[in-house]
Formats: structure tokens, sequence, C-alpha cells
């Protein structure tokens, strides 16, 4: 929703100043609008775009050299009056000729169209072309009643670039007709937008589902589905899209994935890889695509696929520069860089030590551990990014899985390869701290790494052996992780065990029945974590909240100690 | 939420593919993250930056000329393994040294730390800068322990700007500590994002509460507040940076204000205009400020101030030219543009017609019913509001507020004047069209001043007058907006209203008594409208969903006819 503002009544306003102030280089207000900085040159034609606000960058974000010469600025989703549009075309036009583009709104047709023959009177060779980009909002064969969504933006630009070109007003006016008459949109919504000062949305998309072609203003779509995945979304966009080919067109393209507000940068991406493997396979080739908010429609959640199917000249508009608050694009660096080689992946090498037959034995028998422990990850996969969710970002029983199963396909690999216990626990935390990432992905890493140095690769691992890889462990996280006992971290039950463990062999126990009790000691201390502040790593404030709450880190670890008991269990058995 | 992926556990993955072919004429994938796609030259120093994902532009947006050398890419909001980072800083390095830079986050600084060290080893000069704007983070007296947000851009940004000049590596790297040391940050969130899969967001902040300096993972913050409007939302930022000044620094400052991901940029423009006045009014001169998401959380909705104070040399390397995916600055354009004069507002030029004793008495008349009209549409705002929701973008009662004030103003300053009925009309109409926007601004507008016009400025208007000026706008909205009876429109209320007012007057009544009659017609014809579909100008999917609601331009219309019946029986008391 939108939360920020001061009076809802004078929101286009106040926005409209702060737009102003922060792009002084590049735009003037003017009564109505916007329009560049610069004045625009004699014989140059002027491009003014327009229509409601709560589409940034669109209308006013796109004012500069190599896109439009101004923009009017309606209301919120409001045309802007015909006082408006033709105050901004008036200030816009040089002696050229102007022309006025907006997407194809009844509003914004009417003002515009009495504008322009406002201007006409006034003896300014004033034109108009409303956008009719998105199929969804009438057929084919109704093209004139289709609105104009984010294919505003290409044909926005062709036009614009070519008045900066020298094109006359009618070469203006023509580039914009072909462009938009070759500019296809399809879109979809999730969610809806909450106007400046209103109480709930404009609209809503029930929760689960999307709806397919949903107007930027909240018009309703064509059509309601079950919420796809993105490879389903992007097949659906480029099929509806690429269905509506213009008769005549070739195989390049222009191509805009846009993002309506809430609907962000990364997700935009993951859909985009499919619909860039979809539109090569369909044989097009994709000219200097968009992905990004171009047309938004306040915190609207959604996103469109816009295809304009180039030729020569809307190619070379399309890829020529412009410089505008929101939108760069062209060579600004002078400097012959030299593309880079292709670079490979370095090879993993692993070493694998000489290891015996009980060293192997033994390190078979580590990596069963190793595999118990990534299938019980897995299962305490929710569990664990519940807790971590309380006090930190939720991801800690994704980073577990992710570290163990790397663990475990590189200690399985290992041991095929004829390595020993510390080849396959090097091995091992190696993969962890790579795959895993984050903190506990490196400190698990380190400490598995260290034990498996202490533990080396040959005979079988004593009591003495065992202890003394577990202190090892142990030494490492903390001299890499910085942590104290007590900072609420995984050492808070790592420390406890390893003493534990130690004293039971010191008095005698063999470290497996050692290790049985150690569990015990383990989990409680793990489970006492919730009474502690944490020290260490995160924001202070924290250490209030997060009270009552175990951490993440050391319940994962007593689950895997857990996890070795119940295979010492079985295998003593 | 996010909600496009396909498997949430290869969501940087996937986006990290889409992010790679969308922008390959900047960038080139790497293991562990992305390089320029050209060559490091001899000689120049490599700045690699990174972290978690999930903050897009950050990090991978920034990568390209001017800007960072490689970006390391972790998955969602955790660090990227010590493997990733020292892979990607040895794609990027050249032969001059390679500074990495994260924000200071524990994982961060363990697998960046221990990279660098892999890479000293391997004889690369790595360094490595851990960002600590946030002063919510932790007290100024252990600035060491503060996190990195949003003035991860201004470091990242000055440091590769230094890289790009020339700089050698303790250069690079003396020019990041100097930047670090003059950033500050101070943060606000108003609601919690949702990472890929998550059945609920990560955190939430209370409804109609923000979050003072909360995380952009979700680290709690120092407070919480009642939201704020936007004018106290930017004093309480400026207030807490600038508090922070750091010693020996001067007057100029570098500023962001950014929005993490669901704050528009409509939004933080509204912000901007506050921050800007009161940075100003402080003394501070403002150099070149980007209002925009520079560093996003996934879909947090919230934003933060950034300051940087700056020096020559830093001001130098802020403004300098960079050419990334995300981000671009610098002269792309080489033609010397003129600055345009300051454009003044238009002269609104009154024509105030002849008007005589009973024209004036008339138009007296008639702006008291617009003023009427004028409380009516204030009182009724949000009903009209509620009912446009439906079927549009429920901001009917707004334009109608907007235009009917203006109106109103109008009509008082044309009576000033002297005006008549005409006068008064015209000018009320013309500035309802100028002030409402909108497609109902624009025929109420043409719609009063042709109504204006027939009636003149002499005499009290008779019953003919009156029923040819009703006519006389009639036909001036029906031949501007193009709707025909039944198109559920404001003319299914106004043509049943103008008939049934007309034959009462033909048949000897009175208009006064008419306008009583067919004000009950209109009322009626506008709530008949809720069986209509809409034939003009909506999308065609609105017909099947607006049924069953009437046009809240009928229902407008018939309670601005039941004001003047209600001054119409006040009147004739």
């Amino acid at each position: 929703m939108t939360r920020l503002f001061n009076d809802p009544a004078t929101f286009t306003e106040d926005m409209l100043a702060g737009f102003l102030d922060a792009n002084a280089q590049y735009v003037t207000g003017v009564p109505g609008g916007v329009v560049r900085a610069a004045e625009t040159p004699s014989g140059k034609v002027a491009v003014v775009v327009g229509g409601g606000s709560g589409h940034y960058p669109a209308f006013c974000g796109v004012v500069g050299p190599g896109f439009a010469d101004g923009a009017v600025v309606g209301n919120i989703f409001t045309s802007p009056s015909t006082q408006e549009a033709a105050s901004v075309a008036r200030a816009a036009h040089g002696d050229a000729g102007v022309l006025l583009i907006t997407g194809n709104y009844a509003g914004d047709v009417m003002n515009f169209g009495l504008a322009v023959a406002q201007l006409q009177s006034e003896g300014i060779d004033a034109r108009y072309l409303a956008v009719t980009d998105d199929i969804a909002s009438a057929s084919a064969d109704d093209i004139a009643k289709r609105r104009g969504i984010a294919g505003d933006f290409t044909v926005f630009r062709c036009a614009s670039a070519a008045a900066e070109e020298g094109r006359d007003i009618a070469g203006v006016e023509s580039v914009a007709r072909k462009s938009n008459d070759r500019t296809r949109t399809l879109g979809v919504a999730f969610d809806g937008c909450t106007m400046p000062g209103a109480d709930r949305p404009l609209f809503t998309v029930d929760a689960g589902t999307m709806d397919l072609g949903l107007g930027i203003h909240g018009e309703p779509g064509v059509s309601s589905h079950m919420m796809p995945t993105a490879a389903e979304l992007a097949e659906l966009l480029v099929t509806g899209v690429l269905a509506e080919k213009p008769a005549g067109t070739g195989d390049r393209i222009a191509v805009i994935l846009n993002g309506l507000g809430r609907t962000k940068y990364e997700e935009l991406f993951v859909v985009w890889k499919t619909v860039a493997a979809l539109l090569t396979e369909a044989g097009y080739t994709v000219v200097q695509p968009e992905v990004g908010e171009l047309v938004t429609s306040l915190d609207m959640a959604g996103c469109s696929l816009t295809v304009m199917w180039l030729d020569d000249e809307l190619e070379r508009l399309w890829t020529s520069p412009a410089d505008t608050p929101a939108y760069r694009k062209g060579r600004i660096t002078t400097t012959e860089a030299k593309a880079r080689a292709v670079v490979a992946a370095p090879a993993a090498a692993t070493q694998i030590g000489q290891a015996d037959a009980d060293g192997k034995t033994a390190a078979h028998l580590v990596a069963k551990g190793i595999s118990a422990i990534a299938a019980q990850m897995i299962a305490a996969e929710a569990e664990l990014g519940r807790i971590d969710a309380v006090a930190g970002d939720g991801d800690h029983g994704r980073g577990m899985v992710k570290g163990t199963r790397a663990a475990d396909t590189a200690a399985a690999s290992a041991l095929a390869q004829g390595g020993g216990t510390e080849t396959v626990l090097t091995a091992a935390g190696d993969a962890w701290a790579a795959k895993a990432g984050g903190t506990s992905g490196v400190l698990w890493g380190a400490a598995l790494a260290a034990a498996g140095r202490r533990l080396g690769n040959l005979g079988t691992p004593g009591d003495r052996e065992v202890t003394a890889a577990l202190r090892a462990g142990h030494d490492a996280l903390t001299s890499l992780g910085g942590a104290q006992p007590g900072d609420k971290t995984m050492l808070d039950a790592l420390a406890p065990f390893v003493s534990a463990l130690s004293s039971a062999v010191e008095s005698g126990t063999d470290w497996r029945t050692a290790w049985l009790t150690a569990t015990e000691v383990a989990e409680k201390a793990a489970a006492d974590t919730a009474e502690l502040r944490p020290r260490v790593g995160r924001a202070r404030p924290l250490a209030e909240r997060s009270i009552g709450t175990p951490d993440a880190g050391a319940i994962s670890l007593a689950m895997c100690i857990h996890t070795v008991a119940d295979l010492i269990e079985e295998h003593t058995k």
C-alpha cells in the first residue's frame, strides 16, 4: 500500500516537487508537468508524453535527451486536464511541431485531443497518438479499443529517438504509429495497489491466484488462474504475445519484462530466464531487452511482457542513446575495452591421501554419518527456518540442507576415490562451506576439516583421537567465528558436548558410549540457548526480542550430534 | 511476498541466469558471481563487491565501468562462501590488486576474510573492507559493530571510481575507508518481505506502525513508532543522520533516499521534498542525490536515508561516470544544450462579459449552486470512491471534489469581478476541467461552459433559456465524450433528466418545478445504471464485473442535480 504521504489530496504536487528537486539537472517544472531543463532546439520536433501519475518512471521519469521533451502529470491514475496537456506541450514546443502520446484511455484521449485542437488553433503543428498495446483489453479485430500499458514505453522511446534524430513532425508521427502497430503486451497481476490515504486496496486478487490481463489501474483482466511457477508464467506470456505477431514483421524484437511495483527484480530475472529461452526457441533475436520497472502501478504486484517487432529503423531508434532521470542508455565511458575470455570453473582438486583398510572403514562410517545428517536436515529444514526467523533471516534450514547435501556428495565421491577419514571429512567440510555460504557454512566447513586433519587417513580412530578431533573442530570454530560461550551461537551446544564427551573418555568410558551421554548434554544446552542474549554479529536490539527462542545453529548442531548417536546405537546393537 | 520462482532452492541460480542473459553486454558469469564483460586492464585495481542476494541492484546490478569489477552472489540473504568470493575476485583481478567490499555481517566478514587470505597466498594483493553505515545497529562508540545497509552504495561507488581513475590498491583502499568513515544511514520499515517459497513473511511490523532502524534482513530495529506522515518521517531521518556528522567534515553531501522494494518512487519523491528542504535549511548543499531503489530487501516496505559527507576527492568520484546494468551516470549525448529560461504560469485570463443587474442576480444563484455542489461532493467523496472502485480506479470522488472546489473558487472570483451567468459558468467549467482532469472533469467542464454560453450574461434566464442551456450542456457532453445512452456513463442520468425537464416545461410547468420532478427521474436513472454493461472506454471484461453497481459518474451527476433541487426548494419557500 501507499504509506508515505502528507495530505492525500496534494500527493501529486508533493511528489512532483520532490521529483523536480532530485532531478533538477534533467527537468524543469511547468504548469501541468515537466519539460527538459534544456531548451528544445530550433528544428527539433517535441515529443510530450503523459497521463495520470502512479506509473513512475512513466511519465516524468523519461524526460531528457533521446527520450521525451515533456511529460504531462495528472493526479494518481487520472488523466491530466486539457489545460495541463496544452501547457506542457506549449512549453516543450520549439518551432517544429509537437507530438503528444498517451495510453489509450478515455480521459487522456479527450483531454489530449482537446489540447491538440487548442494548440493547432494557436498555430502549433500538434499531433496525437494513443498507444494500444494491451492485447487483453480488446480483440485483435478491435485494436483501436485496446488500452496502453507497458508498450507506452517502446512507442514513446522510438518516437522520441526519431525526433532526436531530426525527423520532421510527419516522420516522428509515422514512427510512433509504426512502433505502436508493432508493439504487443500481455500482463498479469497478483495483488492490488492502494491509493494514497485509501483504507483498502483499489482491487484485490484472490490469494494463490493471478489475474491475466489486468489493467494498470485495476481494470479487471480476462481470466483468473492458479498461481503458476515462474517458468509457467513465462510460457503463458510468451505464447500470448507471440500469437499476436503483426503481419509482415521479422524475427528481431525489442522486449520488456516490466515489473508493476511489488514484483521485484530478482523475481523478474527468474522469469526472464525462461522468457529468453522461449523467445530464442521460437526463432527470435532479442535486441537489448529491458527487465525492470518501467511502467508501474503504485505497489501493485504483477508483471507484463512487451514485444516490439523491429525493422531497421525501429532497431536503430530502440538502441539509440537516452539520458533521463530514470532511463539512461548509450556509451558513457570512452575507453575501448577488451572482451573477456570465457572463464571456466576451476577444476575441483581433491587431494586423496593414502588410506589403509581400517582408515577406509572408518571413512565409510563417517560418510554414512554425513549422509544421515543430510537426510535429517531435509526433514528439519522448515523447523530450523522457523526458529531462525525469530531472530534472524529464517534461512538456517535452507543453508544446512545446502551444506549437508554438498558435504554428502563430496564425502561419497572422496570415499569412492579411496579416501580415508581425513580426506572424506575435509572434502565434506570444503563442500559444505562452498555451497552453504553464510556464517554457519564456513564454520561447519572449518570445523569438519580441522577434525579430519586431526584424525588422519590411517587406522581406526580410538578414544583419544576422537576427542582430540572434536577439540580441534571446536577450536577451529572459535578461532574463526570469534564467539564466546554464552554468545548464543552453535558454540553453546558444541562446547558442552565436547567437554562432556572428553570428561567421560578421560574417566575411561569409550567414545561411543560417551557420545551418547554427551548428546543429551548438547541437546539440553541447545535448548537452554533460549535463555541467552546474542552478543555477536547481530544488532543489539535483537538481544531483547530473541529471548525465549533457542539459537537455530545450536539446535541444528544438536540434531547432527543426535543423528550420529542414532547411528552409533544402531552400529553397536 | 516473493511470488515468482520455480524451485525455491534454485532461486538464486535462476535469477542469476536471467540477469546474465538480460545484461550480457555488461556482465559475464563466473563461478560464484559475475564480472564485467570486458577484461580488467593492466594496471587497474579490481573492486569486487558482494553479499547475499535479494538486494538488487546491489550487488550484481552495479558491475560495469565506473563501478564494480565483479560481484559475488550468495543465496538470498546469505553470505557467499569463501570459495565463491575468492573465485570472483580471481576472475576480476587484473594485475594491480583487488579490493573486496561487503556490508558488515558476520558471514560476509568471515568468508571474504578467508578469501582474502587465500588470494594473498596466491600472490594477489587482496584487501577487504566491511561497510558500517547503519547508525541504528550500534552506538557511535562502537562503529565497527555497525552493519552495512544502503551506505554500501556510496562506498562501493567511490572505491570503484577511484580504481577507474587509476589509483593503486593502497589508494583505492584508502578512498573506501574514507568513504565509509563519512557515510551514515538511518532506515525504517513498514512491513516485512517474504523469502521465495516461504508461507509467511520473514518478519512483520504492526499495522499502522513503523520500525526505526530495522535491518535489511529483518534484524529488529531500535524502536517502534506510530506511522508518521511523509514530512514527519523526513524530519526523523534527517535529524537522526545529521546528528552523526563525522568530525572535520563540511557542508557538501551526497545523499541517497533508498526504497527497500515496496515503498515506491512516488512516495520516495514525496519524502524527498521535505528531506531536501531540511538539508538546505541545515546549511547543506546536496550533490547529485539519488532517490530510488539502490539497495533493496526483496519486497520489504520501508526506506532509508544515507548521507556521505564529501571532500573534493569524494565529490569528484561520486559524480564521475558509471555504466552498469542498473546504474548509469554521466554524459551520454554530446549536443551542447541551452538551459531553458524559467517558464512562468500563463496568467489566467478570464473574460468578464458585460452583465446587467438581472444577469448578476442569476449569476449569484448559479455560483451559490456550485458552492453547494462543492460542499455536497466533499461529503460524498468516500461513497463515490467506493462505487467507482468496483469497476474503475476509485478516484471519482476525489476528482469531483477537486473539480467542484476549483469551480466554486472560479465562480466566486468571476462573480466578484462582475460576471454574469455565462461568465460564471464558463469560468467554473474551465476550472473544473483544469483541476479535476480525467474523463469526468473535461466532460463537466465542457457541459458547464456550453450551458453558460447559451444562457448569456444578460437578464434572468426563463424556462426556454434554462432548457436550451441544459440541452446545450448535454450535447457538448455527448459530442466530446462519444458515449451513447446505455453505455453506463453519466449520460445515462443526464439524458433522462434533460428530457423530463424539457417535457415538463413544454407542457407549461415552470423550470423550477420541472427541475424538482426531473430530479427524481435522474436519481432513478442513475440507480438503474447498475443494470447496465459499460461499453465505452473500459476493458470489456469489466462489463461482467460491474453489473449490479451503478456508474459513479451518473450517481454524482444525480447528486449535483439534487443539490440544485434543494436550493430551488429553499429559494421558493
